[in-house]
């Protein structure tokens, strides 16, 4: 079966985030006020699997190993069967 | 009111995506097979406004004048109110 994974890649609350703070001043700049800005990325994963278990258990892999830094991101996983 | 809005910046259909391309690259190499990986941007822009659809048209103006490039990529919001 083919799955589409969406990975969402967050800082932790409490680390800076300079890329949403020169955002929100440049926001500012263009005369619109926000509260916060945060960043974060998002990472659209295509890959095949026995089941929806097992590629949650692959895709969660490879945040561990590489797409997250766990010191400083959390990451959150949603998967649909597109086959 | 104060109001959440999830900002999904991602690259236009066909637009090359290097930065996902390594990722694959990557994976493979530490034994992951996948058909795709792309990747985008989030922004989480907390702001005030007098209703939804003022928020709405104000983070439509960030995105359309800041945040994304309308030649290379396509934008969604989401919103909520969290006040």
């Amino acid at each position: 079966m083919q799955y589409q994974a969406e990975v969402i890649i967050e800082l932790k609350a409490g680390m800076l985030d300079p890329e949403g703070t020169t955002v929100k001043r440049a926001l500012e700049h263009l005369g619109y006020e926000t509260d916060s800005v945060r960043t974060a990325k998002k990472f659209t994963i295509v890959l095949q699997a026995a089941d929806i278990h097992s590629a949650r258990e692959n895709v969660e892999e490879m945040c561990e190993k590489l797409i997250a830094n766990p010191i400083i991101h959390n990451y959150s996983i949603s998967l649909r069967e597109i086959e």
